[in-house]
């Protein structure tokens, strides 16, 4: 692989954007870091929360982008004995951990209380090459494209992260609240874990996309029976995977969970949720807030992923349309994933 | 034991009372069933739930009392394989399960979705007698009186289960949320299980008494420090046990909790917690009911009490000062639980 | 439905039998009793336990037959409330529990010490009436035909069970020892469930055969590599759901799982396996006994099935071949579960 | 602190020993690594493990030590943000982590496949000085003296950590079979968990001596009645911690375990179990392998026998003493452990 000494990239210089196509001096990766040239970058909506400053230390010019995928084409010392120059390599919204905090120094680097999100912490993949900490990498099967792996960096393992650590096990009813860029691949993840799955969703159109995704069951939402009545019909639910980020929404099922049931929060909102201490306390329900996936929880949901066949719906642009993109993917009208692409 | 032909309790013939006290004849339990002698029962705040009509299916004139202690005087068909006449017992909220539904299928009787709540599905222990469901039986072991047992069925075995079955390990950084007619018994037990125990509470006052229960540390809910903060300056709480029935003082300790940090919530409250998603999601936090306990729980409770020397805090009253007692258990003067005795 | 006077069943006079035709006088259920019309009745390798009278208890004239599917002819007193007659139901090894040994009061019910087993404790399916306790039941969904759902409530519930009770994820590397009556079913519930499956026999010309049940990978057990490094090969097992009933066998594959792997041996063998701490220790690995499952979890089993077109591979037989059918499972040419039919 | 140039420790140049003491220079820590002033470091079992080159990977001169208490006199690289020079810390047999194993990625450090042993991997603590990696160090709490605090990195945390990562809840009954080097902490540690604890060891003489540890029951291996029956007495255990490196010993505890008991083997031996496969199977019996514990582990065990007032009973001996010190360990006649100081 022949090292180019500058790569293109794509940067906010300001709050709200819009992005601008910029050249970089390509940079030697430090210790424990490997740099990736990347091959497609997915577009998330949490990447609004950098480019508007949402969240504190954020700093202009802003390059986003934590649904990584790549191959290795540097690496830096004492990274050798894990990685090759050219192994293909997805990172996520887990863009490496501190090592020492508390979390850290129990394994559980996903609530690393330093934890660096890619597109945050440092520069993201809105780019042709990013340098990242090796803790960072998660392997890409040869069967899954890259446009396709980029996407499981984050959408991919935090749904399917909430659902093989939720309470469900296989034949248990399993709902999942939204089949939009998350709830699409929740979908299709809970199929194939052997559950008897569930799409919520807003709208009687969406039932036949729901059943082609695998889902034995579809709720219209807006329908008069209310959302929790339907899962009760179907004898209350397990768990249910609330990928919508809407409190209101999440809240509306609650009561449709069967006794023990379990609330799986992946959808974000300051809103607070509207549950009282009498619909958990008697049925002994659970709510619970899931953190997306570590690297290798990452590479275990792209193998999972490859295994059966399950791909995000992805529409894909060139890395100079990424303000186009970002846009559409804003305005909610992207179908799912929109994936940014170098040549 | 001299079989008598007629039975005190007292009873409210009204919403709300007063109680008077009543002489009915005594029955002969039906199969499956097992009359108990009563020798004490404490008077809980749920008792309200029933005496106010505040839950459905209601009927005056009602007797409460789901803390129940005494012996077994006589046998209905099919009960003689496991009990027997003068066996020391005690029956709690949970009064025995339907056996049919799917929770009972599973063996989650505590779940059983036509739970049997003494006082409510049956004449409950504000009594001299009382009949119930043997499968509502929990043996009193020797070292605990029935005074001392009595308030162990429900105040003991909710505080108890929630402990142990939360996720909370020996070492880890338990908060017990009150310290009145549930808390005072909590922080004992999150001592005896070896946890790292704290005491919240409201006023500098209690910090003694939270001491004396076995708590490793007080924290002053009215402080100008935080809950939150203060459990954080401890390192973050693993576990907290919510015995307050009041929304807005459980929510004020969720940014207390480590990451993967668990509040359990026994404490009812119809208004709805004030936590949003955002305060779960990153940290992995986790909002759990915990319903009591099954009589084979509180049957467990109360050897963990015998066996650790753990001992509720009564002010006993003869049967005939239900009236009183009860509006002394509602004021909020009870330390900490008002026990009803028969001769 | 109209009552018969007499029903017909195969019974075994005699340690070891050989079967006879007998006629019975049809009894009615007592209380928390139901009679089943029998459909159809598995022959499973531990019905020679009571044939032979290898366990204690057995009294001739002995009718065995755990794995029964059929029809609820007549309900005892208090099964009303759960029951119709005319209910499609199944019931396997469990035939009913206690209720009152500890196991029991905790909701346990698999391991009752008092545990009820159809063929034992009460005569079993090989015949056209079956009455058994009501708790035995599980409800058969309309798209099993009887003849599938019998072997379900033995050989499926067990395999199921054992692998959604197991330590595994969905992904994980799971596999399962030996594809004879219960492995047929296991190698298609572990890829319904997800898992990336890994089937384990003896000799090449099965390979074929496994991956039709859906495995990913094959292990000839006889081939030169072990089985273990075979395993370590893929990976390193999460889970082991060892069916053959053969200490050797299943030792064999202890070294194949992975750090923390887990063996659940649902096999039967009175050998010790030998296994030694120090192939335990420094792992952390695991080796857990599972005892098939409840009517619950026989009802799961059979709904899970269901939705994902799961069968076992039978040979039915009309009841009057039940020596002949016997004899054939016994020599182990049976592919793979014989299945005794009324007309 | 001021830097010495040379240290003192104890080695042996051949299998088997003897100890020499001798003179080593004093070298700068590398990048991740600190170097400790040894303050106390206890000797185990298992240092024969490496001083008779029964594992792979010895090279002689070999310093022995995996018990080590000490203060931290260099930081090397990148270990500044974590820890002081001053920091009073411990290393155990977790002497750090490779990071890139499966095991590790997944935050599961304990059965890393390249973990590091102190006194295999490099030069442990028999010695006046000792360079670890940063991962390894645990902190000691100030009420713990160095030479208790040492034991408690290998004999203490296998102990506390088997007993807390097992499937015990406090008041289930738990047997710890041994009380020598490792028993002897953990019965102190189940009592204080809150578990009705039963010592079980060789001989009549102990009874005392448990109950003064804490234990609630005794049973003598050496009775007319075996330890099956009398744990079978006392209810069953839920769970055995088998500290007793004694395969006969361990496997003579299985009939003493409750259904669902488990079996937590801390002790080595390369005999195998005598289990079989009937004996796990309907009773759903566990057998766990449990691998000592991580520094951050080690950590914990310190803060709770300092919170709890747990202490290892040691004999203290000077570096220069090492080889008396050592044989004495080997004779089995230290109570119960031998701690090497240093002025």
């Amino acid at each position: 692989m022949s090292v180019p000494s500058v790569y293109r990239a794509a940067q906010a210089t300001a709050a709200g954007g819009p992005f601008e196509i910029v050249e970089r001096a390509v940079a030697q990766p430090g210790p424990g870091h490997v740099r990736v040239a990347v091959d497609a970058c997915g577009i998330c909506h949490s990447d609004a929360l950098f480019v508007d400053a949402a969240l504190p230390g954020v700093r202009f010019p802003v390059v986003p982008g934590h649904e990584i995928a790549g191959r290795i084409a540097e690496l830096g010392e004492g990274t050798q004995n894990a990685w090759q120059v050219g192994d293909r390599v997805a990172v996520g919204w887990f863009g490496g951990s501190c090592g020492h905090c508390t979390p850290c120094r129990r394994g559980d680097f996903m609530v690393c209380v330093n934890l660096k999100v890619p597109g945050w912490a440092y520069d993201g993949g809105y780019a042709e090459s990013v340098t990242v900490p090796a803790d960072a990498l998660a392997r890409i099967p040869d069967a899954l494209a890259a446009a396709d792996a980029a996407p499981i960096g984050c959408a991919g393992v935090t749904t399917y992260n909430g659902l093989r650590r939720s309470a469900a096990r296989p034949g248990d009813l399993v709902a999942v609240l939204g089949i939009g860029g998350l709830g699409h691949l929740g979908v299709q993840y809970a199929a194939a874990m052997g559950f008897e799955t569930v799409a919520i969703a807003r709208g009687a159109a969406k039932a036949d996309f729901a059943q082609e995704l695998g889902a034995h069951h579809y709720v219209d939402s807006t329908a008069d029976t209310g959302v929790a009545d339907a899962l009760q019909a179907l004898g209350g639910a397990r768990v249910v995977l609330a990928t919508a980020a809407n409190s209101a929404a999440i809240t509306a099922t609650v009561e449709g969970l069967a006794p023990r049931g379990e609330l799986v929060v992946i959808g974000a909102d300051a809103e607070p949720l509207g549950i009282s201490p009498n619909q958990l306390l008697m049925s002994g329900k659970v709510v619970r807030g899931h953190p997306s996936g570590t690297a290798q929880d990452v590479q275990e949901t792209l193998a999972f992923s490859a295994l059966h066949g399950i791909r995000p719906m992805t529409e894909t642009v060139p890395l100079e349309g990424a303000e186009e993109a970002y846009r559409k993917m804003l305005s909610g009208a992207a179908r799912f994933r929109m994936v940014l692409t170098t040549a």
